[in-house]
């Protein structure tokens, strides 16, 4: 079965892929090694590492869906905007078993949503108004280490700036951060505090605004979540908005 | 087998999955079914989806790797960035059959390096300067959304403004595409036109013209992508930079 | 002495300067009318009204001081930094008496300073790094329009992302706020409180932070003033640092 | 007359304006020191110096009109928005001789107007849509700081990534450019490109594009200028528009 993997057996890369297969443990009930949902051969000193996978992704959605790459390419229809992490342990996709189409993505560092950040608003509206999600999703994760970096007293120069917007967040909730003296406890509450605080920001954009006055028929719904690297999960939060009823006077619009 | 898959089999939604894998084909090489590498039951129109996809990664990973959680958990050394579009089509990590882990990852609408995009900035600086990665890939796409509306004369609102860059990138090469008369080989030349200054962009930031001044024995590659929604594949492009040397004086820095 | 004017009396516009200078009541105690400190002939919709004011400022220049603008051309040795509203009524070198060269100057609606705006942050950055000034300024004025946008519950469009930092103000201080049941005086208020947040601003950028950290014989100094625009006066709020001694431990930087 | 003015004479600040306008030459013609337009007394190491510039303004301005400030406290009406640079040599209002409430005003290092920049979005969003400006004129001016260091191959920094914008520039023009061989002449030259681009690039923003379809019979008129501080005086550039017909197709919109 191998054999239907386009790989060029005679390349280095491809070599070290039949080798390491071959090698392989075959698992118990009849998996072949190829189907693993991920390699873990050591190119990881070559971007070659990246393509080789992409030949593998390939060969791999061909056999298991001959139409897949056909049906995508007429164009996208994502139900769900992510703004997550650039971390490399959250890769959304992965972490939620969807496939290519299903999740429309944005992901800077400790998945901040700022008000004036064009990147940020250009996605919102493409989300919002193009292709108009039903839901908006902001994943953090513990162990976030802008968190962490935002947390410390230490200069990291330009990034300082960015983290600037965590340590913000800290200030809204300090008493309560201040008077839990356990510091990983603290971190994890203010990674929390951090992802309802921009589930908070992403309600009161122009965007989602304008949306939840316009769109009475079809609101799109914000929500909080956070991701625990060390065990996978992801943890939904009490914060989950289709209407900015909630909130302070001050954030809230009205076209009367 | 299935059994060992925590899915709360009384849900609506673990019914759903469990009905569903039921009448699912199974492989004549015995793949059981919950080893395709997605789920394609029909859930869309809720964020449980996702969830229910979250504890699917995490009975899969844990039955794959025991100890994958355990060492993810002690933190990331990604060796790559990747710098591509919001489009749901193009998740980094699937394309790249890479693991959680692998790679640091930024995504916006048509992947494009403002030198002035805070959120960029900062990505770039944590990448480069804190995670010290090997290589940074701008991965572009044909059929993106976003260099088709720059191509078009039609008003998108505050996206306009985001979409900008990529019309500037039209004025730049205007020749050789007003040259192409067929509009789809004209966009992909686009697409294509986009990926190679915005891998130029990354290059004439600061923080890695810095990087290339400094670590003289560790300098970051910079490579130019582009991802085919129609087939699955990635094709370099002739732009791999590791030095200004090409570039024109004006954005060389020195510190004669 | 009108003569001394290089203003061409054949144009319409040095007509209608000729002519109504003419017609001026020459004060009693003999200041001639082109030393008044303004113009105020009717050229409102012409863009040649700024012109012809600028030809009028280079003869009174010359005459007061034949090398003056010899002078400012070696270049720039100003000993502020002024952050200002872009309000029309609030020139910050004329509220000052000041020279050209004395004030180096930015101005946005409503003098945010937004810890992830590249121009504010480069503006920053050459006034404290390069041009080294002393006195770095925050000055709101009252009746201003960016406030009292942003205390209102009205959608302005893509303006109003930025005026979100002026509500996130309000947030931090709606309980004295709320408590103020007079709208002007809430309003007044709310200007005060934007100033004190936008010195803080100031104060927890990179630039500010690793400034006070390195020079240690030369700290800039940040200053919040308010102007009145019914009165012409300039008030000092009792904000004024020149270290991070009073800040919140999250917004303290230290090399140790 | 001096004695008109509110300067509190016991203060060490009065002392020493008295004690200069004592000693200070008194012209021919009759001009009371106090009505120079400057005040050259040596304060120049304190904030106090712009207090006591500011109690100056508003006995000259009460003196020469009493209904002044109460005409500007009703609200702003300028006809003009001023894109400058933040250069200390070339406050917009006194080289223009024009009065509080006449133009709004938004500088910046280098006068640039970046597609992307909010704070320079949100100021054209008021000042067309809001207060309906009928000129918008960006002005540069020769010896720029931010030019000169564009043109070098130093670094500055997080400064850096805002003077990629001028680079562009240069890239954009770098034949014409590099013939010229005397530095201070391209140097000029690079200035004045980079005034036409600015005006290009306002003329491009959503905002400029919107008012031109929408408001048909109120078109803001968008002006390139330069001024020059050796001598003070404004250049117009060959750069005015009304109309985005002379654009390449790519930056045209039409809601056709």
């Amino acid at each position: 079965m191998l054999k239907s993997f386009p790989l060029d057996q005679e390349t280095p890369a491809g070599k070290a892929i039949m080798g390491r297969l071959g090698k392989f443990p075959i698992p118990q009930k009849g998996f072949p090694p190829a189907y693993k949902t991920y390699i873990d051969f050591n190119m990881s000193d070559s971007y070659e590492r990246l393509l080789e996978g992409n030949r593998i992704f390939v060969a791999r959605k061909n056999h298991e869906d001959p139409t897949f790459f056909q049906r995508l390419s007429v164009g996208q229809q994502p139900k769900y905007l992510w703004i997550g992490c650039s971390d490399s342990r959250v890769p959304n996709d992965q972490i939620t078993s969807t496939n290519p189409g299903e999740i429309f993505t944005t992901r800077n560092i400790a998945n901040l949503v700022d008000h004036t950040d064009m990147s940020m608003l250009s996605v919102l509206d493409y989300a919002v108004n193009h292709l108009k999600v039903d839901h908006i999703i902001v994943c953090g994760h513990y162990s976030c280490g802008g968190v962490r970096a935002a947390m410390s007293n230490q200069h990291h120069g330009l990034l300082d700036n960015w983290l600037r917007n965590i340590k913000d967040v800290y200030r809204l909730h300090h008493e309560e951060l201040d008077a839990i003296t356990d510091v990983d406890e603290r971190e994890r509450k203010l990674v929390e505090f951090n992802v309802t605080e921009q589930v908070f920001n992403v309600c009161k954009t122009s965007i989602v605004q304008q949306a939840w006055v316009d769109n009475k028929s079809h609101l799109p719904r914000v929500h909080g979540w956070v991701y625990d690297v060390a065990n996978g999960e992801i943890k939904r939060l009490h914060v989950d908005y289709q209407t900015d009823a909630e909130f302070h006077d001050i954030f809230r619009f009205s076209d009367k």
